[in-house]
């Protein structure tokens, strides 16, 4: 049976800001849910509670040792006014696996699951349905012991907050230029590159910005180990179609296991074409750069679906991709999961949580 | 002309804790230091202000991306009453390190130095003075801007809290016993490891959580790219004493420039007794333990100063060091660090900085 969620509805809504150009991740719902952790009552109190600052004490440990973990997910509103959520499972799934690395203690999927579904259906007003919009979901879970004691927390918040956020293609999928990083690293196997959390982010920041400044949008991470084995683009997976064949990086544990890359190994195994997870060197992507076989690269991720990749930078040397523009397959891919995500297409593979009935129901 | 600090006294003094078996980082005294940051304005408003929570947006870049910095530093109380820090620069230069490294604008050394002094003046009473206690001092910056766009954050918080601590070993320095971990991986070359940040404290709990289970008291890490080279034990440098000669991991990028470390590399050339700052291979020191060559070993870090390492377990085999009992290298070296910083023994480095003044003046 799962825990009975507390609901305190807001006395003063927000104004919602216009659905055109919408920045990512900047405006925030009426809402959020919460639900705490004591070692000795174990996740308790869930609840949804207007948006609000939270106190904790300066000596809380997710300011000093990281200890903490997201998800990032998104809701869509469809034609006919059906609420959905993209793969829910997987976010949950993954969750407890990030819980797990960081020694957080595991959250009830189930409870999840409803307090993703209540918070949505609270504020389902705020989930944008011009094309392109959707509703960006952030659960997150944070240490909150105030104890500078290196060891895990006692304490925890585990919170959802919730983002309306614009098409991320405002004229169009456009592709980008990458810079091939062979300075910076972001994990390592051992270390915590599977894991969602906080301190992988904060390490490629650096790096990313030299890219940056350099003109361009993203880094492409190299291996820890040899410097030499494609990992991810940004904080994206990362797909290369050679000679008709799609490859993408196994899962190796320095890598995250995207949602949306599992979903378009789903499709272009569905569509018969061919598909290998395994290691790839910067070498090889060189070399089929040159030879004229590397057909398209995509990263792919929650917030941009597909982004295909213009031109790499690789010590140097220019290496334009499908002659910098978007390729067929790269297109095809983000019709189709887009339209599966908003309802236009059909959902053969069960992927879509319809949540009208919650929603409905707080009406 | 360093920016003066508004300083606000709390009206409620809380009741000290006793100052007998002291728990590290549990109390706090009563103010804080507090500075803000705007991509505007820069670092503005330094103020001392009563120990108090503070209030964040849940969507504060701290909790999603780990954009975090902090050091670690102590004060002492002399028998003749001085109030002192040890190498408070040496702190200040590395939290400037790893702001670079995290993307977090400079700090002013000069107002961080006048409000570590400052603070502590305020907190004197606070500082115990039974032998091997002291107060523990805690800067630290957190990324506050409400945005979930992975970048850096436009607004920032430097504070300062501080906590008593108690003699780390209660009953005179005891060996402790650490397991060599070659699963997990705290930090490789290329990534954050050299900077003090809070994902690498969060990367590393897993392991010691394993270790403590089989009754380890921290793990000794392995570089990230040959799981083979000596890096760090838990949170502290690591030195061996073979044959007469003490080695210690040369600074590499991925291991921390420990304050401790570098003041007992200085002591041990003082002293004319033979160091080597290099790559040191796991093999290497199994086998000095088997010849009978590995004389000591021991880890430095600001909160134990040295720890003698007793035993160490390599895939299951135990090397007993030193007949699991504390080396006279490392009784020495306590004893001058320790005796040093509380004003005890000459200082004949100038590493202490006398604050009593400041103490004297806000009395």
């Amino acid at each position: 049976m799962v825990q009975s969620i507390d609901i305190q509805l807001t006395t003063k809504k927000k104004e919602k800001p216009p659905a055109k150009n919408l920045q990512f991740g900047v405006h925030f719902t009426d809402h959020m849910f919460m639900l705490d952790y004591h070692v000795d009552k174990g996740w308790h109190t869930p609840r949804i509670m207007p948006y609000q600052p939270i106190t904790l004490d300066p000596a809380a440990k997710v300011f000093h040792y990281g200890q903490t973990i997201f998800e990032g997910l998104k809701a869509y509103k469809t034609e006919d006014g059906r609420v959905l959520l993209f793969r829910p499972d997987k976010n949950i799934e993954r969750l407890n696996r990030s819980n797990e690395r960081l020694s957080i203690p595991h959250l009830d999927g189930e409870l999840v699951l409803a307090a993703l579904q209540q918070l949505v259906a609270v504020d389902q007003d705020w989930i944008p349905s011009e094309p392109g919009t959707s509703l960006y979901i952030r659960p997150y879970v944070i240490a909150t012991q105030p104890c500078l004691g290196v060891a895990p927390s006692t304490e925890y918040k585990f919170m959802i907050i919730m983002s309306p956020v614009g098409a991320y293609y405002a004229e169009g999928v456009k592709p980008v230029k990458i810079f091939v990083e062979s300075e910076y690293v972001r994990a390592v196997r051992g270390g915590v590159g599977e894991a969602k959390t906080a301190g992988n982010y904060a390490a490629g920041l650096k790096a990313q910005e030299e890219a940056k400044e350099q003109g361009y949008s993203q880094v492409l991470w190299l291996d820890g180990v040899h410097l030499k084995y494609i990992e991810e683009v940004g904080s994206m997976n990362v797909f290369f179609k050679i000679n008709g064949t799609v490859v993408t990086p196994a899962l190796n544990g320095s890598i995250l296991d995207g949602i949306t890359r599992n979903s378009v190994l789903h499709l272009l195994r569905a569509w018969n074409i061919p598909v290998e997870e395994r290691t790839i060197s910067i070498d090889e992507i060189v070399e089929a750069a040159k030879n004229g076989q590397l057909e398209e690269a995509f990263g792919t991720g929650t917030a941009a679906v597909i982004s295909p990749i213009g031109e790499l930078n690789y010590h140097g040397e220019k290496l334009i991709i499908h002659e910098g523009q978007t390729g067929e397959l790269s297109t095809k891919l983000y019709d189709t999961v887009t339209g599966i995500q908003n309802g236009v297409l059909a959902d053969p593979f069960g992927w879509m949580v319809d949540t009208t009935a919650a929603s409905t129901a707080s009406k």
